[in-house]
């Protein structure tokens, strides 16, 4: 409960509580927490008080003293509740803050447990196949169980919440803390591949409009409150950067990566409604998940050490369904190891098993999509060459505050696609109906803003972040791997999970990465190896436990496992 | 170009012209215009300019005199210019529109006709099974045909924008027109179910955040930016209104009412993998999408007038396949009409027709899913009769900038749904893999603020001013129909599509409609209907037009057709 931002101001006594549990008093009853909370210690008699905002106000707020503790229940001091209801009026958290007599608050004792109190669920997390064996719990995914961690309740407002302005008071308390929290998880992140480095201060006018590009970009509906003309433009920008002409692209932005894989692998499946999928096995998980919703066959195809696919094993794979024509995901940066399959080989093997004229390549850019065009000797994802879509997460390197996507794919597949739709007077080519309008106003912005010129900086800056990361940590003796083209840096998973949610690192078996996006700075990098070398000195100081070995991942070069270094 | 909403203002002289076209001087050359243009008038000799900025500024802007115009190409008098060209590095639109000089400029001629010089695409639009039959051009689908309307092309930044500032200038130029065209459209909005009254301002303080609830609402990610303390909240919320206790639901926020529908269908589907999926024909479009992506068999079920299912014709669509499970999709409010399928008798039907135990009932509630609750007498969405799952849209009786939705179902169904996906080791059960966090912040915001009390006010109001408008219409000799429950008033469908765009209605064959959202106060529809009896006198003057029939539509009892009145 205890904000560690502030450690000697008056907002870490104001404690919002967890709003689903239960409070035991010393009198030995029990009562549902509903609502949040306000910690405060008497100075004179130290005692604690925990104000509950009563449904209705008009009945005062409810105190209980703490069973760990040998206060008892108390009388509430009337002044400070009294400025304090008067200031939960007034509807401003900072008021009510400046307001709430400092001298008689003090700091919470070190020893204050909130969880002593608060009978609450343990937060569950993602364990997948991540080494559980840090001093933390051990986490586990948990199917089938429905946990509410520190969940925000809704509730039901007072009749004359209108008028107090109690409840809005309340809840601008709660985003308040909100955003602090938001704040100081935006500085410690790391591994997703998300710049978190924007300034769309233009574009907050534009907040208060419902804007839905409802359907196909390039026909309007009656709908007037839509932002097509932006989208247009971005869809244009990267056309060109594809090399598709405007004539022959066709194209939307989607709410993510994954919409956009699912749209090229649906286009793939109705040009070919017979073909196979064949994908990686390190490709993103929506791919699988695309053949599964969409009941296509489909093979895996083995990797390499750099996670690329391995021809060789596509070669074989597709010598099995000659008979079937070929559906490709082809990762322009994979998730995990950031590796760029090899398009040019890829084609050359299909056009060399005899596939020419039967398939279709649908290439996932998620992140690397928006970068290769900007490194020099880089291969190119490029309509010239036979692929049948594109698409990138504009939430990645661009940034952008919502999730979204750039889909690019060749329009006479989307002919064909719409031919089908037999039900429906309109084209329907997108996956989803109604379609967030801001979206494209950010990337438009963005792309403006930055220019070609600008994201070539950037990308220049993120590879060069990303050895100098590398080259702290090997020579720090942990294992590294960074693949050419590539600002994701792979190396060993730190042992201790409350590091790797500190630095929000995302794990697979042995390893993690940080993926170095143009807000991850030198010093950044530099805090983060820091506190990773003092960690592992003590995670690895009696020798009882050692470094993992990530030679099957990231090959033994790179490795330096004692048994490889 | 002219914007109706200041008459007499400047800002009406500062047009941004369509951005890509071509543009044509009277000395017959062309000129591609690839950047917003500024038109002013010279008081002292009535010429018009057309200030074009230049992609290096440094060479100024070219101006163009207008072909129907006798005035020849001018040079650019100084001083606006350079006040302009100041303004314009100043960064700020309103600056510049204060300083351009207001005595030098007037209100474009009547006959100013932009689209004589602009060679620009004629805007396509959906034409669907509407008529065309009003003044304008034929509004046809275009499939195929990638147009580029009014679209506003990213250009590549100078290299000094950042010190001039210039760049900066002319995009916040771009977005305050936008705005404009945005509150011009907000406000004459009718035809679409979005509520366009909301105030988020508490919110803006979280736009800079790239929010993102990765995969399932219930397990944390390592990525810590996110909101799913509020998505539970609000998930909770739903749950409680549709009777299914936390520990056995399982939801998500969802990016739209298509992302609902196909959720719900593909739960439907795994839970029955043979099962048939049965929809009635006024079923929104995404049902039969998603049964086409999913390869399923789908039966169409005809409708009564009202637009509800006919259970007669489902029970004998239910005979067909009796060896089948059957997955059916059940509307709450139709999206032409605003239709309530009869869940109790969809049961009965399935029940007597031996299918108890062997269908799975999917509940598109995009808009009435959370209206009916609220209103007295009507039939129940409930978990305690044997349904599925039920999804709402967010953004439409809520009210949200963004598309959104709430997506509710039954925990032990997606636990069969993720046994199934072998090759994740974590849960993915939603459909999106980057989910928006920003828009569970917009619900838990307002189901706080307004609670069932607040909506059911709301509720109450739509009703009342449907029946209002049903009445107004009838009352002006203009066939109309309003299902009870229902706050959709259709009607026939306007001649004139200039008309239907100005109220955005969306239209469907011979009918129009209104969905009446909290933002539809009586007033405006009293301006509307006005404005339709208006045209109507215009439009049916001479007799040769008269109004179409719509007793096939709405029935001939709500008709007003010469044959039906």
């Amino acid at each position: 409960m205890k904000n560690e931002q502030t450690p000697h101001g008056l907002s870490e006594h104001f404690s919002q509580i967890k709003s689903v549990g239960t409070i035991t008093n010393n009198l030995n009853t029990k009562r549902t927490i509903t609502s949040p909370f306000l910690i405060l210690k008497n100075q004179h008699d130290q005692s604690f008080f925990v104000y509950k905002y009563q449904k209705n106000h008009r009945s005062n707020y409810s105190s209980f003293s703490f069973p760990r503790t040998t206060f008892t229940k108390k009388h509430q001091p009337t002044s400070p509740k009294r400025r304090l209801h008067k200031k939960i009026m007034a509807g401003s958290i900072d008021v009510m803050l400046r307001e709430l007599n400092l001298e008689s608050v003090e700091s919470l004792p070190d020893d204050f447990d909130p969880t002593a109190v608060i009978k609450d669920h343990v937060p569950p997390v993602i364990n997948g196949d991540k080494l559980g064996n840090g001093k933390e719990q051990v986490r586990e995914i948990v199917l089938g169980r429905n946990v509410h961690t520190s969940c925000l309740e809704v509730t039901e407002p007072d009749d004359d919440d209108e008028v107090t302005g109690e409840r809005e008071a309340q809840m601008a308390s709660v985003l308040a803390r909100y955003r602090k929290s938001l704040l100081e998880r935006t500085k410690h992140h790391l591994g997703y591949p998300y710049n978190l480095d924007f300034d769309y201060g233009a574009l907050s006018q534009l907040q208060h409009f419902s804007i839905n590009n409802l359907g196909d970009p390039f026909i309007e509906s009656n709908y007037g409150v839509h932002s097509r003309q932006f989208e247009v433009g971005v869809l244009d920008w990267f056309a060109r950067l594809w090399e598709l002409e405007k004539n022959e692209y066709w194209g939307y932005i989607t709410n993510c990566g994954t919409e956009g894989n699912l749209h090229g692998i649906l286009v793939g499946r109705e040009v070919f409604p017979e073909g196979i999928l064949y994908a990686s096995s390190e490709s993103h998980y929506s791919v699988f998940k695309a053949a599964r919703m969409y009941r296509m066959d489909c093979e895996k195809v083995n990797t390499l050490i750099s996670g690329e696919i391995d021809c060789e094993d596509f070669r074989a794979k597709l010598s099995l369904h000659k008979d079937k024509p070929a559906i490709i995901n082809v990762n322009i940066g994979t998730t995990v190891k950031g590796a760029v399959d090899d398009l040019d080989l890829v084609i050359k093997t299909l056009e060399e098993s005899g596939f020419t004229g039967r398939f279709y390549i649908h290439c996932d850019g998620a992140l690397f999509g928006l970068m290769m065009p900007f490194v020099k000797l880089a291969p190119k994802v490029s309509f010239k060459k036979p692929i049948g879509s594109v698409s990138v997460s504009g939430h990645k390197f661009v940034g952008c505050p919502m999730p979204c996507g750039v889909q690019i794919t060749r329009l006479e597949h989307i002919n064909a696609l719409s031919r089908n739709v037999e039900y429906l007077a309109s084209r329907d080519a997108t996956i989803m109906g109604s379609r967030n309008g801001h979206a494209p106003l950010f990337l438009w912005y963005t792309l403006n803003r930055k220019g070609y010129r600008g994201f070539q900086k950037e990308v220049q800056k993120c590879l060069r972040n990303a050895h100098y990361l590398r080259g702290r940590l090997t020579s720090a003796g942990i294992g590294a791997m960074l693949n050419e083209l590539s600002s994701t840096v792979v190396f060993e998973r730190p042992q201790d999970e409350e590091f790797t949610r500190k630095w929000q690192l995302a794990c697979q078996g042995n390893i993690a990465h940080v993926v170095v996006m143009p807000n991850i700075t030198i010093d950044k990098l530099d805090d983060f190896v820091n506190e990773l070398i003092e960690k592992r000195a003590v995670w690895y100081k009696d020798g009882k436990r050692k470094p993992p070995c990530v030679a099957s991942d990231i090959g033994q070069a790179n490795c330096l496992c004692e048994l490889h270094k």
